[in-house]
């Protein structure tokens, strides 16, 4: 199966985001707003079940922290996606590092740019205009994070919670 | 907040509804294939921090229990619902009991049928071609329960999951 793993903001900073994805991005309806701290990777039962461990022991020794964003960026030209850029605070970089150990399979393909996606598969006029509109726009939103999510993804794309992992437990 | 409790499937059970769900169900989109074991009830930060102290007590006492399917069934006439008829086994049973004693808000407002929906507000018409399809149809699915997810509810009516809760563990 397909797993990946997330963190899902407060309920305000998820429906913030929705506002902007129902128009913009057609993953939309496939999960709910989310930072990904690892991208989707293939296990059997056998190795979850050893992931599963790993994660709760990275959970064990992480301690909540604040997520911060400010501001509305892209990936243009790389892909026409459009995302509130999340701070880059050091635990949750070290968090996302964590799920690179070589107890996991996959490394990582890309600098960690933590974020939450608003817009995808924009056309590049599309781009434009939404990111046009939007780089001007201040946020303040602050969060606290205490927790990340197993998933794994359906035969349609969309993907179900396996597993909450809230940190300082084990 | 609007929060629900409710067991996920396995991926592959998940997969069989959703190919009834697509065509037939216009929650498809909100949340993934589930048996519901508590009905939606508000709920504040202080109330959810004992909800869940409450449900910890309740997973660690639950053990695993076996999730049968062997056929489609009905709401109407009450209302023109298709669902995957969950077999009512005993865990399963005082599991959604004890999440209706008094350290819940809500009492149970209909007798618990459980259940996985594939289909809802259909027209008369609809209700009709799609149950009479399906129920001459015999499913063989028996899958094994080990947790259930609190979730909440985001302001597009789609739900975020907010805590798992593993049988056998507190």
């Amino acid at each position: 199966m397909k797993y990946g793993i997330a963190i899902f903001p407060s309920k305000e900073v998820q429906d913030i985001a929705n506002s902007y994805r129902k128009r913009y991005d057609p993953n939309y309806a496939l999960i709910p707003p989310h930072v990904t701290i690892k991208e989707r990777f293939d296990a059997n039962e056998s190795q979850i079940n050893d992931i599963v461990k790993e994660l709760r022991n990275i959970a064990k020794e992480t301690k909540p922290f604040p997520l911060i964003i400010k501001k509305v960026s892209s990936f243009h030209p790389v892909t026409n996606t459009v995302y509130l850029k999340v701070q880059p605070v050091e635990e949750l970089v070290e968090l996302s590092d964590k799920l690179y150990n070589d107890k996991f399979p996959n490394e990582r393909q890309f600098a960690f740019v933590p974020h939450i996606t608003i817009g995808q598969d924009l056309s590049t006029d599309e781009h434009s205009d939404v990111y046009g509109s939007l780089k001007m726009h201040q946020f303040d939103i602050e969060d606290t994070i205490d927790r990340f999510q197993l998933l794994y993804q359906l035969d349609n794309g969309s993907w179900t919670v396996y597993e909450t992992f809230k940190f300082g437990e084990g």
